[in-house]
């Protein structure tokens, strides 16, 4: 936390003119804002009342919305309406909206808050829930109370669908968790939830057609079609869709451990992940037609979205290679190859899945000409994958540049925007082709206490590209309104926050962790998929994620800062000494960590593999120091020493501990500016 | 969280012979221990097995065993049984234990750790729940792993009688906060959950029989009869009774609103608090004793408990004064006073009680002379009280010392013993009668937010006062290990660490809170009931509980160890200069924190109240140092600036905003110790 306090702090260094006169907090940033002048005071007198007719969806959403300012502001509300005359808050909502939420569906609001009142309009609840959002981000304490500035906002979303995926099936997320990020998602108007519920690992929902599914298919975790419809209503009620993924022919070894005559091989198939044995459906027989089927059929009545996402990536040749009747089968038919029966496949299991009147979604491979122009493309390729769909009449939706699992800076997602590359150049109407875009969380290495952690407060990055205008796309502007998001989505019961120190005091052992607080606020996970897991197996399923990488976030702000402030230095436009002296703060710090930190290393075995880390932290800091001092005395270092030291950064740079040392780059940099002999 | 690692930090520089030979991380401490070599590791591998017959109470705890230990190592553990043979943990359980458990049932358990297996033996259920805490607290990173030392443990409670009073009524408690707390409770070894249900302010149970109860006397905040089903299955799950009370004839208003007809007066009453309008039930009439006879019968049915309180203290007299039909019949029926009056009420209520099969239990102000010693008598006034009921033959339980609403340090708490004063002197005989204790959570000034932090971790050494032998009386030891264990409750989802960060943000409107809990680290809340509602009520009816001293911690560890170090220093005691450089680290910090806080303060209404104590604190840490200076090179200061900081001091120890400045006393004795001109 300490330095963590620090780092904000220093947000007046880098953007004096920002601390002086604050954004609005909003994010994402509304397609219209005026401000007006003076404030709507919030106060336990506070009221809302909805003119027109009654809505049950709208009801619970502006009781949650009291339950929420209650939490934010710490007073309890009168939760019973006011009349229209003596409320705070006018809402005006024109009618209930489609029984099924639908992608396009209208979803803007206007909101008018003057002294004396707010109003908030919009056609349908979709739209009053995002103003109520809105409105929520606005309230503040000022000195007088808490208020909401005069302002006039006229908001829709640039694109009409914005997803996160969340993978249930490689760590099992109970519903608790599913829950609390469905509210996570609504603070930020995202609207789609694509669920992934069957792969490799695990086939994760209840089939009353297909009982073996669960029963052997899933070690147990799986949700109930109760659980299911609880939930379905629970994203309803938030203003979010929930398209479910079953994926097919490939991903399947969860399905074939339940029905292994449907696989390309004799089974049986042992359950869990067997990286060693890629398999897939055999996808030439009826059987697998009539089980898909039965299955396509009973999820399209569980799951009332219209769209319905049957995976379809990375089939493996190997498996139809392996089978000479599948191949017999290929040739056969005059198919050129494995791809060519990926598309036989994906156009009867387009039949399929429009018999059961839903518009079939998949990821990129399923793109093939003989494919009907209603089926979707997700793009886990790129806007240049995506606009050609795009240009072949399918529509599309981004989510290369969007998987968080990769662990990238929030910056690098929000400078993703679907119409960018290839895209940039489509036909208005091709253009409208692409209906925006879904960041994924796949859950190999996250698990119920970590995958917060790795959504959020990143997403928000992604949430802002998806809802509002292409031009809002300064990072310091995102990163100062993620730092006051991430906080208020705290108060929704996200853990992204509150699981970082109990995390740091299990790998001590000890509440005294303000040494490996330090070395935590300065390493980040590894990148992409490199994390490598370093602990024996044995017989052991599943790998604990109780590391430091675990714990770490996935964006050191305190790296980050650092950072920018070292570049300000060595380019002489600082204000004179309060960049220096924060700068030299922490290098002192993190000079002496290492004596604090090293006893507990000692003590603690989950700790072990981080020392190397901890002795570089403070080896570079030393280095740094002495870096600055020859800077300002314009002296040579020996030529030897700074050798040694950039070998500490090179080494700092690479992974260990499946962990990044995020301040050997700048201080790479005063290494680099200290005068050669 | 900055100050508070620096405190943990510090106890090294208090005690460094404990922290070379750590003492084991137990609370309460067990009856009887005995450290053996080595220690059983804890791995992925862990099994437990249980030998004997199958209890699902046993079962249950079993599988929340392993979860607890999943959640606290981040390891997934396979919940299978085992084999006796290659089991980690083997558990020998007697019987089953008691249908409704009972005070005084068996709880003792023997645990013993090798470096090769555990087993935990127990008469029943109880002693294994608690041998199974007593194993979770034991559970450590060390180098080789997770592990548990070899250890030898035979451990019984000192009182049959161990609870906490939560009072449902002042502020409504929902399900959640009631269950998190049970776990708390299980966790630190109590038994009985004293649930008051009934006050004033409200009547919190769903009666099907009297439904006026709830429908006009709950504001719409009640258990229903199934959630108190469930919750009381939830306790006896984890060895804890739930002792209702419901409060007759006084803290009645509640009923009155719904039965007017039973009031000393003519209704209707208004309901809430009203300070000026003292209530009792009229105890003179039968239609009150059919009222109390069908809620008591419906109760009884509903709490499977043996014991049932009735509240029966601060009966006011005005009420009965004011009604000439009462002073009539006290008179008439020979009776010297409204005194008189409640003891015959509590004869008759007596009667009732046990006609539905339930002891009675009562405050102090039930004891009387007419009244059956099978009466169990709760003392709030003190031990003297408590021998003189147990002389007379009455049982007993200690309150008097365990109000945790009245903010003491938990070391007051913890030096409160049910056998000292008068309770010394008693016969064996006699003393048996004293059942043990109760700590008391009354809910004026907490909400579901706060109560969690007002009741954890001080309750824990009331906890061990309860169960650990007597002479188990160290202070130092207590915090040390007090100190774990508040960070362990966490794991079982108590809020009183992790709401301490967000309420600090909210004040602040920011997430720079690093000086502000600078100052939040040293403040205390006001202690006793000197707490005022500054904020006007107006039309509202709730003060809102989002104030700095409802952020405050009850106890400020920094101040407890800054006060101690003082007095090292003033002692000359100290190993040089690391006391000296820890007093000053921080007093400079304090220092300068004004300058810091001030543009907060001036932004946010929630603070104004709290300028007076940040300018106090730097003006008091300036002042210090200056003393320090002095008194390092024996020189006077000026007698005026004495007396001035000496004025300061004054009023920092006087309640400001409902607050304590903490740090004055100690930096009181530094300006006393300056050499006099």
């Amino acid at each position: 936390m300490r330095t963590l306090l620090i780092v904000i702090a220093s947000f007046s260094l880098l953007s004096p003119a920002v601390a002086q006169a604050p954004e609005l907090n909003l994010m994402p940033v509304p397609a219209k804002l005026q401000r007006g002048s003076g404030q709507l005071a919030v106060d336990q007198l506070f009221t809302v009342v909805v003119t027109g007719g009654k809505d049950d969806r709208l009801n619970r959403g502006i009781s949650r919305f009291l339950d929420n300012l209650s939490k934010q502001t710490g007073m309890a509300l009168n939760q019973d309406a006011a009349d229209a005359d003596h409320a705070t808050l006018v809402i005006r909502c024109k009618d209930s909206g489609r029984k099924v939420q639908e992608p396009g569906e209208d979803e803007s609001y206007a909101l008018e808050v003057t002294p004396t009142r707010a109003t908030l309009t919009a056609a349908n609840p979709l739209g009053v829930l995002h103003g109520l959002e809105t409105f929520l981000q606005l309230v503040a304490p000022t000195p007088v109370g808490f208020a909401v500035p005069a302002v006039s906002i006229d908001d829709r979303p640039r694109f009409p669908w914005r997803g996160l995926l969340i993978d249930s099936c490689r760590h099992f997320m109970p519903m608790e968790v599913m829950k609390r990020n469905i509210d996570g998602m609504a603070a930020l108007k995202l609207n789609v939830l694509h669920w992934h519920l069957s792969d490799d690992e695990g086939f994760r929902v209840e089939s009353k057609q297909l009982p073996r599914l669960q029963e052997l298919g899933s070690q147990g975790q799986y949700y109930t079609q109760a659980e299911i419809q609880e939930f379905l209503a629970y994203a309803r009620d938030r203003g979010i869709r929930v398209m479910p993924e079953f994926e097919m022919p490939g991903h399947s070894r969860s399905i074939l451990v339940a029905y292994p005559e449907l696989g390309s091989r004799p089974g049986p198939y042992p359950p869990g992940r067997v990286e060693s044995d890629a398999v897939a459906l055999d996808v030439t027989g009826d059987k697998t037609y009539k089980f898909v089927d039965k299955l396509i059929g009973e999820m399209a009545s569980l799951f009332p979205d219209a769209y319905m996402h049957i995976g379809g990536d990375e089939v493996d040749d190997k498996p139809w290679n392996s089978n000479p009747k599948i191949q017999e089968f290929i040739h056969a038919h005059r198919m050129k190859d494995n791809r060519d029966l990926q598309a036989y496949f994906n156009q009867r299991l387009e039949r399929i899945v429009s018999r059961h009147k839903k518009i079939m979604v998949g990821w990129d491979e399923v793109l093939h000409p003989d494919l009907p122009k209603s089926v979707v493309v997700q793009s886990w390729r790129g806007q240049d994958s995506l606009a050609a769909a795009a240009k072949q009449g399918y529509r599309g939706l981004l989510s290369n540049g969007y998987y968080v699992d990769l662990i990238w800076p929030a910056a690098r997602h929000y400078a993703v925007d679907p119409m960018s590359g290839a895209a940039a150049a489509l036909t208005p109407e091709e253009a409208r082709r692409i209906l925006g875009g879904e960041a994924c969380m796949w859950s190999e290495f996250v698990n119920e206490e970590t995958i917060d952690s790795r959504i959020w407060p990143r997403l928000s990055a992604i949430a802002e590209r998806l809802w509002s205008p292409q031009d809002v796309s300064d990072p310091m502007s995102m990163y100062q309104r993620m730092a006051r998001v991430s906080a208020w989505l705290g108060w929704r019961g996200l853990t992204h926050e509150s699981n970082y120190i109990p995390m740091l005091r299990r790998l001590a052992g000890s509440d005294d962790i303000s040494a490996l607080q330090n070395l935590a606020d300065v390493v980040e996970p590894t990148k992409d998929y490199t994390r490598t897991e370093v602990w024996p197996q044995g017989k052991v399923k599943r790998v604990p994620l109780n590391r430091l990488a675990d714990a770490a976030r996935p964006e050191s702000d305190v790296a980050r800062i650092f950072s920018v402030l070292v570049d300000q230095y060595l380019a002489g436009t600082s204000q004179g000494s309060a960049v220096e002296a924060q700068i030299r703060g922490w290098l002192t710090e993190w000079q002496g960590n290492d004596a604090h930190l090293k006893p507990m290393m000692e003590r603690s075995f989950l700790l072990d593999e981080d020392k190397p880390l901890s002795e570089d932290l403070s080896s570079l800091s030393s280095a740094g120091l002495a870096a600055m001092d020859a800077i300002n005395k314009k002296q040579a270092l020996p030529e030897a020493w700074r050798t040694e030291q950039l070998a500490i950064v090179d080494r700092s740079m690479k992974p260990r501990a499946n962990l990044l040392l995020m301040v050997a780059p700048p201080i790479k940099k005063l290494l680099e500016a200290v005068p050669h002999q």
